[in-house]
């Protein structure tokens, strides 16, 4: 059975990433060659040439067009061949796998499944991205050396942050306060309420309320590939946690994470803020973000070598842990039932 | 079965690079240990004592016999053991294997089968190579992290040139030119004719016929590790085609490929040409000789690790493929050839 | 089978080395987190935490007690959970492996079997380490991608001196000088003497005994992990091999083998002598010993490399490998015996 689930728009790169040239990228251990059209629309095919299996991203660009760099055969944006050197006949039926790509929240998305089933509508969005009244900052896109699922776990889990970002995100005193959790239909949501508190690190220097604030972090987890956090203060008192959060600083942290084999993902994360944009303002943030996130990294990354080694190791399961295990059934109930409708039906006599 | 063919001169490193000292070199997975005897001959050892393997390059070379650096355990240019530390006795089996091995165009080549087969007549030679109204420039020992095979498929491909080496030995414009094939006793030959047009870039500066060109390439594939290209150009309109090549530029490019295992070989290459030595103009060619290898070198490179990840990928076959084919069933027949051979008679009653 | 000892003393790292801070160690592949506790002693726990495998070298150490980075589960220096973040409930079960450890000639040693038959006092002790009428040197910790059995061969083999440490250890001529040895109860001794010889150049400076000396060589290996080498010189015929040496210059070489993993080990070293401590003669000493290890370290690691590619290649067995013989059975016979008693008794009816 497949690790990966196939029918979802997963992250692919940066849109600015994507020019008029041809670049390689891997998702869920496939290399994929990348570029965008004349038109502007982008195109993505299998990087391998059938013929000698030379990756078709170091062959030309021509046009819409990929020309191997070895012997010249050629194929159009949709996979199919168009010209073989030295014969005439070309196979209709030579052709190089196309993925259906679309764009959305400056993401190239890329459907690894059923080309049928990809629909553009349902690629991951956020309204407030859209929406003037607030700004956004992109940030990186974070190798990291560990499965794509243990950062998700991470991301639905708000136990780890008094523990890992203690000098960014939070601060160690609120390590029990509770955390609540719920499964819908499309996600798994995970939050907790922390009252009466001072403002954290990361949103020193962007608002001041003159004294404690009540904070939120609601985690939303889409499986396979979008996490996002919907964190924010506003002022002790004034009925955050009831609703009213007209005074509020608020920050949707999303990432979108591209799981590009067992052992290594990249971790794509933007930020959108009901605080305008502000060019000095805008780099603190991102510095905050980025050492927050990079403190995860260093803990995936040391947790997977642990986990290279201690195959048969048979982890205990705690009472934080029922956002992530939810998480992760959602995820296997969406691959089991993704392959048992790839079975072809057959009528039973 | 084993994937090397073994009663064969594989070519092993520059005769220059041979002193009296110890090396270590790899062909077909073996280590061998080579150095120069006092009389000036080359001999070639396996690189590990047989007590502790240590490698016996690692030692002492003293006379014509290694000893070990470990033990002082030392053995003969024959491989035979000829003193043990702290013991008198030596068994007059307790020997390392020793290679036939002979010198010819400046390289050493290396016999990795039966001994009783090693031919030094056979050795591959071009009698321009020798021949003093030729010259020759000796290019480069070139690390090539590829299968060997791949890197002979390209040596008797003559269609990948048009878009590997568009700035070097071809443009573009004669992707389409027919190409001709044949298979010979001992060796596969690929042609093609590109008739009435300009000097490919190497050429340039090297002579000028003040006009187009009639361009030949003959590729020879004596397998496995040999690849010998003649290549050269003759005034439009003189007959080059018909055989008269009176006022022709023209070389050898030789590659002698030594497989050192399934993923890397060593592309030795020289050019022999039908131009005096020229201080400026040979280093002229040879960095534009050196260029194209190059180009070829990153193709490889590129397939090779697109094979590793693509095990089971079905390869189309097109027109053009017809000479490697060729030269592949050449070398799978050699291959089983010797394996049939090395079975021991057995009378069938 | 395993192939290591678990029931018995490994050196783990120098004392100097274990701080109040958290440091990640490796023995016989097993991963282990290592601190000094508020009252001096060393704790040792395996290095991974049971919740998610993160490593507890990257938490944090409060009190004698190890904060996991991620989630903040809390283990006492004997691997009991005492803080679950989120829950109350703390299962009694829950436990991290904690390792016995002790420390003794400037070494902390960790015990990797039954926690049950860890006897302190058993650890291995070299009284001169401890008597004012000698000084020592702390050597360094060597990195050996080598097996550690083929780093213990060396320890007990004294023929490889005269090939690999003659500018340090050795000189040529005396390859051939008989060795004997002797196996006991808990050691494989070797030893050789080399009477009427110019003194060896580590001693040189040292002392001078104004002309050739009687020089012995002991090697005492206590497998799996310990060698002690003892190593002097006297003056020719004053009957040292006798026993009469008062007028000496003697010193004990001990080498710690902490076994990684097959393919590495870490040597630590250390020397001990019967001349007084002199910052110069000290660092003079150093580095001709470190120069020596430096010498077997690249022959260990050269012979690992043929080891991994001629996985079947038989050795020959010659007189000089009596003692390495023996002290391999030792051990297999001391790991077999370890294994016969772990199985349950069962009676048989």
């Amino acid at each position: 059975m497949s690790r990966y689930l196939r029918n979802t728009w997963y992250p692919l790169t940066w849109s600015s990433n994507v020019e008029r040239s041809l670049k390689r990228h891997t998702v869920i251990e496939e290399d994929i060659v990348v570029y965008r059209k004349v038109n502007g629309e982008v195109a993505a095919l299998s990087d391998a040439c059938p013929h000698r299996l030379a990756p078709l991203s170091i062959g030309r660009l021509i046009g819409d067009s990929i020309e191997c760099g070895y012997h010249g055969m050629t194929f159009d944006c949709s996979g199919q061949c168009e010209k073989i050197p030295g014969q005439r006949r070309i196979p209709s039926n030579l052709q190089v796998r196309s993925y259906p790509v679309t764009e959305n929240m400056g993401m190239v998305w890329i459907w690894m499944g059923d080309e049928e089933k990809a629909d553009k509508s349902k690629v991951f969005d956020l309204k407030e991205f859209h929406d003037p009244k607030y700004s956004y900052v992109l940030g990186d896109a974070l190798h990291v050396d560990a499965n794509y699922l243990n950062l998700a776990d991470n991301l639905c889990d708000p136990s780890h942050v008094a523990f890992v970002h203690q000098s960014t995100l939070s601060n160690k005193e609120h390590g029990e306060v509770p955390v609540h959790h719920e499964r819908l239909e499309d996600r798994v949501v995970t939050w907790r309420w922390i009252n009466d508190s001072p403002l954290i690190p990361v949103f020193k220097g962007l608002v001041d309320f003159g004294g404690n604030v009540d904070r939120w972090h609601y985690y939303h987890y889409f499986a396979p590939s979008v996490a996002m956090i919907d964190f924010g203060s506003a002022p002790t008192g004034t009925g955050a946690e009831q609703g009213n959060r007209d005074n509020c600083i608020q920050m949707f942290a999303c990432h979108f994470i591209t799981p590009i084999d067992e052992r290594t993902c990249i971790q794509h994360w933007l930020c959108v803020k009901n605080i305008p944009s502000d060019p000095e303002k805008d780099a603190k943030l991102l510095a905050g973000l980025r050492m927050a996130f990079d403190e995860d990294k260093a803990v995936l990354q040391a947790i997977q070598k642990n986990e290279d080694k201690l195959v048969d190791f048979k982890r205990v399961r705690i009472a934080i842990d029922v956002s992530t295990v939810k998480m992760r059934q959602m995820l296997q109930e969406m691959i089991e039932e993704e392959q048992l409708e790839s079975i072809p039906f057959t009528e039973v006599v």
